[in-house]
């Protein structure tokens, strides 16, 4: 199943049901009107939300107008996101001198949520000297995950899979990493692609609680880096039981994996500037040499199904100064 | 004016006005019923709002019974707990030989907001092995801040002042700190005092963003601290302002002062057990003696008005094994 929201009057939007070639749509109004509450009453609505996606099969439903989508889930009670590429962390440490962190439990904070993006919104930061970043990822949401469940268990609680941009400001995250305490500055809002869907619509490519997908990133046009899902330490499953450990997770819950990133970066490049600069300090001994984003700086994302469709659709954003 | 919450159907429970002597309350029912939704419309139903409490003040309302209160806010769209006291970070510090954080900003994570614990209610945690400890705090929730709200202007959102408990797992916290991504597992669920109160409510309590009262913590019947809030390094304006430096803060959002500490702690004691158990490892150059929280333990905290009042009433819980 294929779920977009509209923008709408309140907040959450409203919820559509899409079908596979993207092209028609069909309202979900009753019992619940957007993603958040799909998420509350999964189980009870399940079959409801077969019977739209049957309908949607056999030729039903209105265009859809893809300017009209907001993110799919444009707020949540809680946003956690994991670091859980290796390779990207092992370059940010060899390149900012850091320790060495324990690999031998998930990296994971916990952001702003009450605010995704929708995908071609423009995103208002208020300077560039906060070393303005994008950090291409796949996420994941849950319905209600009760405190303690094992990583085994959490396979079932997955419930949608998401294409998320991480905003990310280099020139604070480094100060807010030392104190300890996480970024609060350093992660403002993030952005989400148009389709969330079910893990079965990704076939093969869901395989292991990974999204084995690449991810095709273009800055103002030139292509920046193709990394592939596959090659999270953790899969998703494991981050579910990881953040659910000492609470329960409330439904609606969305995990992501951190920046995508693979061993091979030379061949396929990196899905956040800093993990470039990263590459560039280490490579040249020296200053990196690719400058963070610019406003009025255009990031285009886009998850790529084994068959070559784009199951997530596409992030495609304008970076603007906020009218402060 | 001073809010509470009955338990209700809804997770958001439902909104009562009380009266100054807490004995009486008016249910607030439009056009909002919960206090997420008093925080989202503040100033369009102020006026509202004063006449129910004038109405309180005349001798209306129905008996409050205290046994039905939830948290005064069951759930927020944000929390962001800061650690605003120098003289309980400095202990940690030198306890547990950590690097000294620059101290000319402050310091905050975000945490869940999804749940917080009514004030009598049962606090359900996995494992004694995480090291239980309590954390008094006092907090803030604000309207609509914009990006970039300056300090001064900050003072003008805050709208209504809490008493907090932030429940912290003190064998996870270190591990997780060292990472420089926060604390997830650290942190579970908070708890709430039973009522938030506007800052008029607390008189000369309430000064320079500061909730200059004592916070009286007993632990199992026992005395344990009576530390002041007016020794908060950066005000709760500064906090706010700090948290909305590259956000939108969503109406709604609670913001923690951290672990009410005072440098005379010798005399006042701590509000929290960690906090304890540094001075004993500084004082005695060796292993701390007093334990962590046990299943069964009892923890109250009250905040002491000038006048000898309780303006947040009493949270008094008891740590449960949850059921897994």
């Amino acid at each position: 199943m294929i779920f977009a929201t509209l923008k709408a009057d309140g907040p959450d939007g409203q919820l559509i049901a899409v079908s596979k070639d993207h092209k028609r749509c069909l309202k979900i109004e009753d019992p619940v009107s957007n993603l958040l509450g799909a998420a509350e009453n999964w189980d009870r609505i399940a079959e409801q939300l077969l019977a739209i996606s049957d309908q949607l099969a056999n030729g039903d439903g209105s265009s859809l107008d893809m300017s009209k989508l907001a993110s799919p889930m444009p707020r949540s009670w809680q946003w956690l996101d994991g670091s859980a590429f290796s390779t990207h962390g092992d370059l940010m440490q060899i390149a900012f001198g850091l320790d060495p962190i324990d690999s031998d439990r998930p990296l994971m904070y916990q952001g702003v949520s009450d605010k995704f993006f929708g995908p071609t919104e423009d995103v208002t930061l208020p300077s560039t000297e906060h070393g303005i970043d994008f950090e291409g990822e796949f996420g994941v949401i849950v319905d209600h995950v009760p405190m303690g469940t094992s990583a085994e268990d959490a396979m079932a609680h997955i419930k949608l899979i998401v294409q998320i941009n991480d905003w990310s400001l280099r020139a604070i995250a480094p100060i807010e990493m030392k104190t300890g305490f996480g970024w609060v500055q350093a992660k403002p809002a993030c952005s989400m692609a148009p389709f969330a869907v079910t893990p079965d619509e990704l076939g093969e490519g869901w395989k292991d609680g990974r999204v084995c997908l690449d991810l095709d990133i273009d800055w103002n046009g030139n292509k920046f880096g193709s990394a592939n899902g596959a090659a999270m330490d953790f899969g998703f499953h494991e981050l579910v039981a990881h953040a659910a450990l000492t609470r329960d997770l409330v439904a609606g819950t969305i995990i992501g994996s951190g920046t995508v990133s693979n061993p091979n970066y030379a061949e396929v490049g990196s899905s956040c500037i800093s993990e470039v600069r990263a590459i560039e300090m280490i490579r040249d001994k020296g200053a990196p040499t690719t400058p963070f984003m610019a406003f009025g700086d255009r990031i285009r994302m886009e998850g790529r199904g084994l068959d070559g469709s784009s199951p997530f659709g596409v992030i495609y954003q304008k970076v603007v100064r906020a009218s402060l």
